[in-house]
């Protein structure tokens, strides 16, 4: 316990000089001769003198601290990713000196902005990162009208000028329906989010772009939206099963895994043999995928890579002086081909 | 922008006293007259003033922030009740004016020891959450020796006195192993966690008693010890299919889902019946348990419930004044019974 009780005035006592000329070398705030700054970081090392993070905090002005808050998962889905997307944050952000704060996710909109608000207004947080970003989304409108450092995993509507970094989810669904149509297949539905949904339209986007580049017409029947869960997967597969057999898909893609395996239960019902019969092709990658029967196409994004530039994204514009152009990353994810597309 | 500019000087002019006065009011330091008190929080609430976060934690000396630092999931595992603990954790800690602060978890014992103590010596923290906790965890120790308030979720050497939350591992198992005994089997197996795992000797416990109250010896070639994955769980199992017949299992408890998930590849590949001819009993109950072909016996911590608690026990923990005796709660699991263990 004695260590953090050392006070500046005894460094400054050790190393012989006032400590106002300490808290200065301390802090950068002067340049003194060699032979002294020597000398004081001899006795900060020393006695193991250690600054107050309040009062260095109070001092810069900064709080060295990251905000972040997310959804919390849906009974009965997963977040594949979310240990991952923290981890290299927490990693990232400690090289650069910082933490990440948590708080919760408030489905109350008008209380979830407060929570930003008074992070802004009491110097808790020197910047966000967000997650989950919508079109309008209330967030990014409230920390561009405060001019307050923020980076978004996701983007939001084109007009909006801000630093993002995101997965091409357009360039998976393009992926992942090349090769479904490689296969040999041409009525493929998809299960996908809600209409309003920016990220379930940037996906779909892929693959309405390669059903017309091989002349393919979609039938509207062959859409199906609703949540991520194996329910809605396996109730909407159903459903297209029951379509007329000259527009009753033979292939399936899915948002993500978790409506995968509610749609593989689904065609598994109806006695048809997925990869040869059916082809079924899901969005994450997790963990569950390889291990279930078939084993799941499907893609994966680069989590590792938008954890740690997000947050290199964040820190770079906390530091940066005004003006600073917003900056943008896209990423690639991966189309990983399991049994359950192919044919054989 | 401007009102996390507005000054105490200015809510000291509106409500036309001192900015000493304002000061202690808000602080609660000093008492004045009703309609004093009531005059300078209206100038507080018409200006948006808002004390900054550091200079009150400065006064107060109190950072309003938990620490918690947890072990990355491997690869191909799960962590399936991360969010969950996560977010009640916040939950609780904003009833309690609190918020999270993360940070990574180093590999290095010593490295990830100095940020504990980097933590405390920098005043960042008011006290720290941990979890994964083993015998004689360096980290506990750390926090006892500083005598810096922490609660965990899992208990340590039984002679260690600190406060924690758990969830009785050993129940857990003794309802499992009792459940399949009822099934009609005998030779019982187990996938477990290696020797010096403090949680899997708790859960094991449960399985022996129950083991031992039916006057069942256990073959010490039905104990597997490795990692809570996939491949483990497969190689583990069909090991124990290659027994001689007399002593071969007909049944098998497993520490978490993703080894009985492998465990019921290899029985399945062997061409026996889950439920039928040979039970398997999971942990965990991770979102996909239900959904696997047969759906999977399993058991369910309530993890709601532990993050609730673990942060109303820290945060009463740094609120004490010394002396005040460690407070600890252990909590029921549930068995949930699915098909993966029924005979019909």
């Amino acid at each position: 316990m004695a260590k953090s009780h050392v006070t500046i005035k005894e460094v400054a006592l050790t190393a012989g000089v006032s400590y106002q000329t300490v808290s200065k070398v301390i802090n950068h705030q002067i340049q003194v001769t060699k032979e002294t700054e020597k000398r004081i970081w001899d006795a900060v090392n020393a006695l193991g003198y250690k600054p107050s993070y309040t009062a260095r905090s109070l001092r810069s002005q900064r709080s060295y601290t990251i905000g972040y808050s997310w959804p919390p998962t849906p009974d009965g889905q997963t977040n594949s990713i979310l240990d991952t997307f923290l981890q290299n944050m927490f990693l990232a952000a400690e090289a650069h000196g910082y933490y990440l704060l948590s708080f919760p996710y408030h489905d109350n909109t008008q209380k979830h902005l407060d929570t930003y608000s008074e992070m802004i207004d009491t110097g808790r947080v020197d910047g966000f990162v967000m997650s989950s970003i919508e079109y309008n989304d209330p967030r990014v409108l409230l920390l561009l009208e405060r001019n307050f450092p923020f980076v978004t995993f996701g983007r939001s509507n084109p007009n909006l000028s801000f630093s993002w970094i995101d997965v091409d989810g357009g360039e998976g669904f393009r992926q992942e329906t090349n090769h479904i149509i490689s296969q040999g297949h041409y009525k493929i539905g998809v299960l996908a989010w809600p209409e309003d949904s920016r990220v379930g339209n940037n996906r779909i986007s892929g693959y309405f772009s390669v059903m017309e580049q091989n002349g393919i017409q979609v039938n509207p029947e062959w859409i199906r939206r609703g949540q991520g869960c194996f329910d809605f997967g396996y109730q909407a597969t159903l459903e297209l099963l029951e379509l007329p057999e000259d527009i009753r898909p033979t292939a399936l893609i899915t948002m993500n895994d978790m409506m995968a395996v509610g749609a593989i239960q689904a065609v598994k019902n109806r006695g048809l043999i997925i990869g040869k019969e059916f082809a079924i092709g899901g969005f994450d990658d997790f963990p569950m995928a390889q291990y279930i029967d078939p084993p799941l196409t499907t893609i994966r994004q680069p989590i590792v890579e938008v954890g740690q530039q997000i947050i290199d994204l964040l820190v770079a514009k906390i530091n940066c002086e005004e003006p600073c152009e917003p900056q943008t990353v896209m990423l690639e994810p991966e189309l990983i081909i399991r049994r359950s597309t192919l044919r054989q």
